[in-house]
Protein backbone atom coordinates (compact mmCIF):
# COMPACT_ATOMS: atom_id res chain seq x y z
CA UNK A 1 0.00 0.00 0.00
CA UNK A 2 1.57 3.30 -1.15
CA UNK A 3 0.54 6.13 0.97
CA UNK A 4 1.08 9.85 -0.45
CA UNK A 5 2.97 12.24 1.95
CA UNK A 6 -0.17 14.38 2.27
CA UNK A 7 -1.95 11.86 3.20
CA UNK A 8 0.59 11.02 5.94
CA UNK A 9 1.03 14.58 7.10
CA UNK A 10 -3.02 14.67 7.75
CA UNK A 11 -3.35 11.21 9.50
CA UNK A 12 -0.33 12.43 11.83
CA UNK A 13 -2.85 15.70 12.87
CA UNK A 14 -6.11 13.45 12.98
CA UNK A 15 -4.30 11.33 15.31
CA UNK A 16 -3.34 14.54 17.56
CA UNK A 17 -6.68 15.72 17.03
CA UNK A 18 -8.36 12.70 18.63
CA UNK A 19 -5.98 12.47 21.38
CA UNK A 20 -7.78 15.25 22.78
CA UNK A 21 -11.22 13.62 22.27
CA UNK A 22 -9.95 10.67 24.53
CA UNK A 23 -9.98 13.51 27.34
CA UNK A 24 -13.31 14.81 26.57
CA UNK A 25 -14.90 11.41 27.08
CA UNK A 26 -15.71 11.33 23.24
CA UNK A 27 -16.32 7.83 22.04
CA UNK A 28 -16.89 8.51 17.86
CA UNK A 29 -16.47 10.80 15.81
CA UNK A 30 -17.90 12.00 12.18
CA UNK A 31 -15.85 12.93 9.35
CA UNK A 32 -17.32 16.12 9.10
CA UNK A 33 -16.06 16.82 12.73
CA UNK A 34 -12.46 15.63 11.94
CA UNK A 35 -12.16 17.50 8.81
CA UNK A 36 -13.19 21.16 10.69
CA UNK A 37 -10.56 20.90 13.24
CA UNK A 38 -8.25 19.61 10.71
CA UNK A 39 -8.78 21.84 8.29
CA UNK A 40 -9.78 19.89 5.35
CA UNK A 41 -13.30 18.63 3.85
CA UNK A 42 -15.10 15.15 5.37
CA UNK A 43 -14.28 13.44 1.57
CA UNK A 44 -10.58 13.97 2.30
CA UNK A 45 -10.81 12.63 6.07
CA UNK A 46 -13.04 9.90 4.68
CA UNK A 47 -10.39 9.13 1.66
CA UNK A 48 -7.44 9.14 4.29
CA UNK A 49 -9.18 6.70 6.98
CA UNK A 50 -10.38 4.51 4.00
CA UNK A 51 -6.69 4.38 2.35
CA UNK A 52 -5.59 3.48 6.53
CA UNK A 53 -8.05 0.99 6.09
CA UNK A 54 -10.04 2.38 9.00
CA UNK A 55 -13.56 2.21 8.63
CA UNK A 56 -16.87 4.12 9.87
CA UNK A 57 -20.58 3.88 10.06
CA UNK A 58 -23.03 6.95 8.57
CA UNK A 59 -24.59 6.53 11.63
CA UNK A 60 -22.78 6.75 14.05
CA UNK A 61 -19.44 8.28 13.01
CA UNK A 62 -15.73 6.57 13.42
CA UNK A 63 -15.02 4.85 16.48
CA UNK A 64 -12.59 6.78 18.47
CA UNK A 65 -10.37 3.36 20.20
CA UNK A 66 -9.99 2.37 16.35
CA UNK A 67 -9.25 5.55 14.53
CA UNK A 68 -6.57 5.28 17.34
CA UNK A 69 -5.45 2.43 17.03
CA UNK A 70 -5.46 2.28 12.85
CA UNK A 71 -3.30 5.10 12.72
CA UNK A 72 -0.87 4.06 15.25
CA UNK A 73 -0.37 0.89 13.38
CA UNK A 74 0.62 2.71 10.20
CA UNK A 75 2.64 5.52 11.55
CA UNK A 76 3.69 3.61 14.11
CA UNK A 77 4.19 0.02 12.52
CA UNK A 78 5.06 -2.30 15.73
CA UNK A 79 7.54 -0.26 17.35
CA UNK A 80 9.32 3.46 18.01
CA UNK A 81 11.88 4.13 15.68
CA UNK A 82 14.51 5.78 17.54
CA UNK A 83 16.67 9.40 16.37
CA UNK A 84 19.60 10.90 16.83
CA UNK A 85 20.08 14.59 17.51
CA UNK A 86 23.48 16.67 16.33
CA UNK A 87 24.10 20.06 17.53
CA UNK A 88 23.24 20.77 21.26
CA UNK A 89 22.35 24.47 20.72
CA UNK A 90 19.47 26.57 21.83
CA UNK A 91 17.73 24.85 18.84
CA UNK A 92 18.67 21.57 19.54
CA UNK A 93 17.94 22.01 23.48
CA UNK A 94 14.36 23.05 22.48
CA UNK A 95 13.95 20.36 19.67
CA UNK A 96 15.50 17.77 22.70
CA UNK A 97 12.62 19.17 25.52
CA UNK A 98 9.77 19.60 22.23
CA UNK A 99 8.84 16.03 21.22
CA UNK A 100 9.45 13.74 24.08
CA UNK A 101 5.48 15.15 25.12
CA UNK A 102 4.39 15.45 21.31
CA UNK A 103 5.56 12.36 19.24
CA UNK A 104 4.59 8.38 20.85
CA UNK A 105 6.05 7.23 17.33
CA UNK A 106 9.60 8.49 17.34
CA UNK A 107 11.77 8.84 20.46
CA UNK A 108 15.54 10.83 20.51
CA UNK A 109 17.79 8.33 22.09
CA UNK A 110 21.32 10.51 21.83
CA UNK A 111 22.24 14.05 21.03
CA UNK A 112 25.67 15.17 19.98
CA UNK A 113 28.48 17.92 19.59
CA UNK A 114 31.40 18.65 19.00
CA UNK A 115 31.86 20.76 22.84
CA UNK A 116 33.21 19.16 25.39
CA UNK A 117 31.82 20.95 27.96
CA UNK A 118 28.38 19.64 26.06
CA UNK A 119 28.82 15.84 26.10
CA UNK A 120 28.49 13.09 29.03
CA UNK A 121 25.13 14.61 30.17
CA UNK A 122 21.34 14.04 30.43
CA UNK A 123 19.81 16.87 28.58
CA UNK A 124 15.82 17.10 28.87
CA UNK A 125 16.29 13.30 29.43
CA UNK A 126 18.24 12.40 26.37
CA UNK A 127 22.06 11.23 26.67
CA UNK A 128 24.67 13.45 25.14
CA UNK A 129 27.68 12.11 22.91
CA UNK A 130 30.99 13.39 21.35
CA UNK A 131 30.17 13.87 17.22
CA UNK A 132 32.92 10.93 17.45
CA UNK A 133 30.91 8.51 18.64
CA UNK A 134 28.14 9.01 16.02
CA UNK A 135 28.73 5.98 14.04
CA UNK A 136 29.11 3.05 16.98
CA UNK A 137 25.80 5.02 19.35
CA UNK A 138 23.70 4.87 15.94
CA UNK A 139 24.47 1.34 15.35
CA UNK A 140 24.49 -0.09 19.02
CA UNK A 141 21.10 2.02 19.71
CA UNK A 142 19.39 0.66 16.36
CA UNK A 143 18.80 4.57 15.23
CA UNK A 144 17.24 5.14 12.23
CA UNK A 145 16.33 9.04 12.28
CA UNK A 146 18.58 11.95 12.15
CA UNK A 147 17.72 15.44 13.27
CA UNK A 148 20.76 18.28 12.49
CA UNK A 149 20.43 21.10 13.97
CA UNK A 150 23.88 22.39 14.17
CA UNK A 151 24.80 25.17 12.13
CA UNK A 152 25.29 25.68 8.27
CA UNK A 153 29.10 24.96 8.15
CA UNK A 154 28.84 21.56 10.15
CA UNK A 155 25.58 20.26 8.42
CA UNK A 156 26.59 18.35 4.95
CA UNK A 157 29.96 16.83 6.82
CA UNK A 158 26.93 15.59 9.80
CA UNK A 159 24.68 14.14 7.34
CA UNK A 160 27.56 12.18 5.57
CA UNK A 161 28.43 10.94 9.09
CA UNK A 162 24.69 9.99 9.76
CA UNK A 163 23.90 8.05 6.56
CA UNK A 164 26.96 6.50 6.74
CA UNK A 165 25.87 4.91 9.88
CA UNK A 166 23.03 3.54 8.65
CA UNK A 167 20.39 6.12 9.25
CA UNK A 168 17.52 6.76 6.19
CA UNK A 169 16.09 9.86 7.24
CA UNK A 170 17.24 13.57 7.94
CA UNK A 171 15.18 15.81 9.47
CA UNK A 172 17.46 19.30 8.99
CA UNK A 173 17.08 22.21 10.96
CA UNK A 174 20.07 23.38 9.35
CA UNK A 175 19.40 27.04 7.30
CA UNK A 176 21.42 24.93 4.02
CA UNK A 177 19.86 21.99 2.00
CA UNK A 178 21.54 18.81 2.65
CA UNK A 179 22.79 16.16 -0.31
CA UNK A 180 21.71 13.03 0.39
CA UNK A 181 22.52 9.38 -1.29
CA UNK A 182 19.32 7.75 -3.34
CA UNK A 183 17.33 5.86 -0.42
CA UNK A 184 17.59 8.84 2.00
CA UNK A 185 14.62 10.75 2.68
CA UNK A 186 15.32 14.08 4.13
CA UNK A 187 12.90 17.03 5.27
CA UNK A 188 14.39 20.48 5.15
CA UNK A 189 12.67 22.73 8.03
CA UNK A 190 13.98 26.11 6.78
CA UNK A 191 13.08 28.11 9.43
CA UNK A 192 14.41 31.52 7.95
CA UNK A 193 13.06 30.83 4.33
CA UNK A 194 9.64 29.92 6.02
CA UNK A 195 9.84 33.69 7.52
CA UNK A 196 10.95 35.73 4.59
CA UNK A 197 8.21 34.42 2.76
CA UNK A 198 5.43 35.11 5.00
CA UNK A 199 7.22 38.03 5.30
CA UNK A 200 7.35 38.12 1.49
CA UNK A 201 3.69 37.62 1.35
CA UNK A 202 2.12 39.51 4.33
CA UNK A 203 3.29 42.44 3.19
CA UNK A 204 1.90 42.35 -0.22
CA UNK A 205 -1.65 41.58 1.78
CA UNK A 206 -1.43 44.70 3.96
CA UNK B 1 4.94 41.58 -10.42
CA UNK B 2 3.70 38.43 -9.14
CA UNK B 3 6.62 36.08 -7.84
CA UNK B 4 5.54 32.87 -6.86
CA UNK B 5 6.05 31.04 -3.27
CA UNK B 6 8.46 28.32 -4.76
CA UNK B 7 10.82 31.46 -6.13
CA UNK B 8 10.34 33.34 -2.60
CA UNK B 9 11.78 30.58 -1.01
CA UNK B 10 14.52 30.07 -3.37
CA UNK B 11 15.40 33.43 -3.20
CA UNK B 12 15.57 33.23 0.89
CA UNK B 13 18.18 30.65 0.57
CA UNK B 14 20.22 32.31 -2.98
CA UNK B 15 20.75 35.83 -0.09
CA UNK B 16 22.53 33.49 2.07
CA UNK B 17 24.65 31.38 -0.24
CA UNK B 18 25.78 34.56 -1.58
CA UNK B 19 26.25 36.12 1.82
CA UNK B 20 28.89 33.12 2.48
CA UNK B 21 30.60 34.35 -0.95
CA UNK B 22 31.38 37.69 0.72
CA UNK B 23 33.20 36.44 3.15
CA UNK B 24 35.45 34.00 0.61
CA UNK B 25 36.37 37.45 -1.64
CA UNK B 26 34.04 36.14 -4.51
CA UNK B 27 33.17 38.78 -6.91
CA UNK B 28 31.34 37.13 -9.07
CA UNK B 29 29.14 33.36 -9.55
CA UNK B 30 27.96 31.79 -12.65
CA UNK B 31 24.43 29.82 -12.27
CA UNK B 32 25.45 26.43 -12.20
CA UNK B 33 27.62 27.51 -9.01
CA UNK B 34 24.88 28.91 -7.37
CA UNK B 35 22.44 25.47 -9.00
CA UNK B 36 24.65 23.44 -7.07
CA UNK B 37 24.80 24.93 -3.57
CA UNK B 38 20.98 25.06 -3.63
CA UNK B 39 20.36 21.66 -5.24
CA UNK B 40 18.26 23.14 -8.44
CA UNK B 41 19.03 23.71 -11.97
CA UNK B 42 21.17 26.38 -13.94
CA UNK B 43 17.84 26.98 -15.76
CA UNK B 44 15.92 27.48 -12.52
CA UNK B 45 18.35 29.95 -10.85
CA UNK B 46 18.27 32.20 -14.27
CA UNK B 47 14.35 32.56 -14.31
CA UNK B 48 14.60 32.92 -10.68
CA UNK B 49 16.53 36.09 -10.95
CA UNK B 50 15.14 36.91 -14.06
CA UNK B 51 11.25 37.22 -12.36
CA UNK B 52 13.83 39.46 -9.48
CA UNK B 53 14.76 41.52 -12.29
CA UNK B 54 18.90 40.67 -11.91
CA UNK B 55 20.91 40.54 -15.08
CA UNK B 56 23.83 38.58 -15.17
CA UNK B 57 26.58 38.40 -18.32
CA UNK B 58 27.09 34.41 -19.92
CA UNK B 59 31.02 35.14 -19.51
CA UNK B 60 31.87 36.48 -15.99
CA UNK B 61 28.39 34.87 -14.42
CA UNK B 62 26.56 37.12 -11.77
CA UNK B 63 28.08 40.26 -9.52
CA UNK B 64 27.63 39.12 -6.15
CA UNK B 65 27.15 43.08 -4.91
CA UNK B 66 24.17 43.37 -7.50
CA UNK B 67 22.58 39.79 -6.27
CA UNK B 68 22.31 40.61 -3.02
CA UNK B 69 21.17 44.21 -3.75
CA UNK B 70 18.44 42.78 -6.17
CA UNK B 71 17.22 40.06 -4.13
CA UNK B 72 17.09 42.13 -0.71
CA UNK B 73 14.82 44.28 -2.86
CA UNK B 74 12.33 41.94 -3.02
CA UNK B 75 12.43 40.09 0.44
CA UNK B 76 13.30 43.51 2.72
CA UNK B 77 11.83 45.59 0.46
CA UNK B 78 13.20 49.02 2.08
CA UNK B 79 12.72 48.17 5.15
CA UNK B 80 12.92 45.77 8.27
CA UNK B 81 9.33 44.02 9.39
CA UNK B 82 8.81 43.43 12.78
CA UNK B 83 7.43 40.72 14.40
CA UNK B 84 6.32 39.79 17.62
CA UNK B 85 6.45 36.35 19.19
CA UNK B 86 3.93 34.33 22.05
CA UNK B 87 4.79 31.51 24.02
CA UNK B 88 7.82 31.75 25.81
CA UNK B 89 8.63 28.21 26.43
CA UNK B 90 11.70 25.97 24.99
CA UNK B 91 10.77 26.55 21.56
CA UNK B 92 9.95 30.26 21.94
CA UNK B 93 13.18 31.31 23.53
CA UNK B 94 15.03 28.56 21.02
CA UNK B 95 12.98 30.92 18.42
CA UNK B 96 14.17 34.36 19.89
CA UNK B 97 17.91 33.32 19.55
CA UNK B 98 18.11 31.90 16.23
CA UNK B 99 16.12 34.38 14.37
CA UNK B 100 18.72 37.69 14.81
CA UNK B 101 21.04 36.39 13.49
CA UNK B 102 19.86 34.52 10.38
CA UNK B 103 17.26 36.95 8.75
CA UNK B 104 18.09 40.26 7.87
CA UNK B 105 14.83 41.10 6.87
CA UNK B 106 12.22 40.70 10.33
CA UNK B 107 13.63 41.28 13.32
CA UNK B 108 11.27 40.17 16.93
CA UNK B 109 10.68 43.03 18.46
CA UNK B 110 8.09 41.85 21.62
CA UNK B 111 7.79 38.56 22.68
CA UNK B 112 4.54 38.00 25.14
CA UNK B 113 3.70 35.57 27.38
CA UNK B 114 0.30 34.65 30.40
CA UNK B 115 2.67 33.79 32.85
CA UNK B 116 3.50 36.77 35.10
CA UNK B 117 7.56 35.50 36.18
CA UNK B 118 7.98 35.48 32.21
CA UNK B 119 7.33 39.39 31.42
CA UNK B 120 8.65 42.81 31.84
CA UNK B 121 12.28 41.29 31.12
CA UNK B 122 14.62 41.20 27.64
CA UNK B 123 15.42 37.68 26.65
CA UNK B 124 17.87 37.31 23.66
CA UNK B 125 17.49 40.94 23.19
CA UNK B 126 13.90 40.78 22.87
CA UNK B 127 11.68 42.88 25.34
CA UNK B 128 8.92 40.38 26.81
CA UNK B 129 5.16 42.28 27.85
CA UNK B 130 2.31 40.33 29.18
CA UNK B 131 -0.24 38.96 26.87
CA UNK B 132 -3.02 41.31 27.63
CA UNK B 133 -0.86 44.18 25.83
CA UNK B 134 -0.56 42.42 22.66
CA UNK B 135 -2.87 44.77 20.99
CA UNK B 136 -1.24 48.33 21.91
CA UNK B 137 1.90 46.56 21.52
CA UNK B 138 1.93 45.85 17.65
CA UNK B 139 0.39 49.15 16.85
CA UNK B 140 2.78 51.26 18.95
CA UNK B 141 6.04 49.18 17.04
CA UNK B 142 4.21 48.67 13.87
CA UNK B 143 4.50 45.00 14.41
CA UNK B 144 3.07 43.16 10.76
CA UNK B 145 4.00 39.66 11.82
CA UNK B 146 3.22 37.21 14.28
CA UNK B 147 4.61 33.72 15.63
CA UNK B 148 3.04 31.23 17.58
CA UNK B 149 4.97 29.15 20.23
CA UNK B 150 2.14 28.31 22.72
CA UNK B 151 0.42 24.87 23.74
CA UNK B 152 -1.91 23.81 21.20
CA UNK B 153 -4.95 24.70 23.45
CA UNK B 154 -3.80 28.57 23.48
CA UNK B 155 -2.87 29.10 19.49
CA UNK B 156 -6.04 29.83 17.70
CA UNK B 157 -6.81 32.19 20.41
CA UNK B 158 -3.41 33.88 20.09
CA UNK B 159 -3.90 34.07 16.28
CA UNK B 160 -7.47 35.90 17.01
CA UNK B 161 -5.63 38.30 19.20
CA UNK B 162 -2.49 39.04 16.27
CA UNK B 163 -5.15 39.64 13.75
CA UNK B 164 -7.43 41.28 15.84
CA UNK B 165 -4.48 43.97 16.17
CA UNK B 166 -3.62 43.98 12.52
CA UNK B 167 -1.04 40.97 11.94
CA UNK B 168 -1.34 39.96 8.51
CA UNK B 169 0.99 37.04 8.59
CA UNK B 170 1.60 34.30 11.06
CA UNK B 171 4.24 31.45 11.36
CA UNK B 172 2.44 28.93 13.95
CA UNK B 173 4.68 26.62 15.56
CA UNK B 174 1.76 25.07 17.26
CA UNK B 175 1.07 21.77 16.67
CA UNK B 176 -2.59 22.52 15.54
CA UNK B 177 -3.17 24.34 12.18
CA UNK B 178 -5.34 27.90 12.94
CA UNK B 179 -8.26 29.45 11.26
CA UNK B 180 -7.29 32.95 9.55
CA UNK B 181 -9.27 35.43 7.91
CA UNK B 182 -8.64 36.42 4.12
CA UNK B 183 -5.83 38.16 3.47
CA UNK B 184 -3.76 36.87 6.59
CA UNK B 185 -1.04 34.79 5.15
CA UNK B 186 -0.18 31.63 7.32
CA UNK B 187 2.78 28.92 7.36
CA UNK B 188 2.59 25.98 9.56
CA UNK B 189 5.72 24.49 10.89
CA UNK B 190 4.22 21.42 13.01
CA UNK B 191 7.38 19.72 14.03
CA UNK B 192 5.81 16.71 14.84
CA UNK B 193 3.98 16.32 11.66
CA UNK B 194 7.09 16.53 10.03
CA UNK B 195 8.89 14.29 12.10
CA UNK B 196 5.97 11.31 12.30
CA UNK B 197 6.18 11.71 7.87
CA UNK B 198 9.86 11.23 7.79
CA UNK B 199 9.64 8.16 10.13
CA UNK B 200 7.33 6.87 7.73
CA UNK B 201 8.92 7.13 4.73
CA UNK B 202 12.47 6.17 5.79
CA UNK B 203 11.13 3.02 7.09
CA UNK B 204 9.88 2.05 4.24
CA UNK B 205 13.33 2.97 2.32
CA UNK B 206 15.57 0.64 4.88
Amino acid sequence: MAISKKTIERLSLYRRLIHDLHYSNRSTIFSHELAAMAHCTPAQVRRDLMTADIKGSSSTGYDVATLTTGINAILLHGHIQKAALAGIGNLGRAILSYFPQRSPTVEITAAFDSDPSKIGRIIHGCRTYPIDDLASVVKDHAITIGIITTPREAAQAIADKMIAAGIRGILNFAPIPIRVSTGVETEHLDLTMSLEKLAYFSRRNS
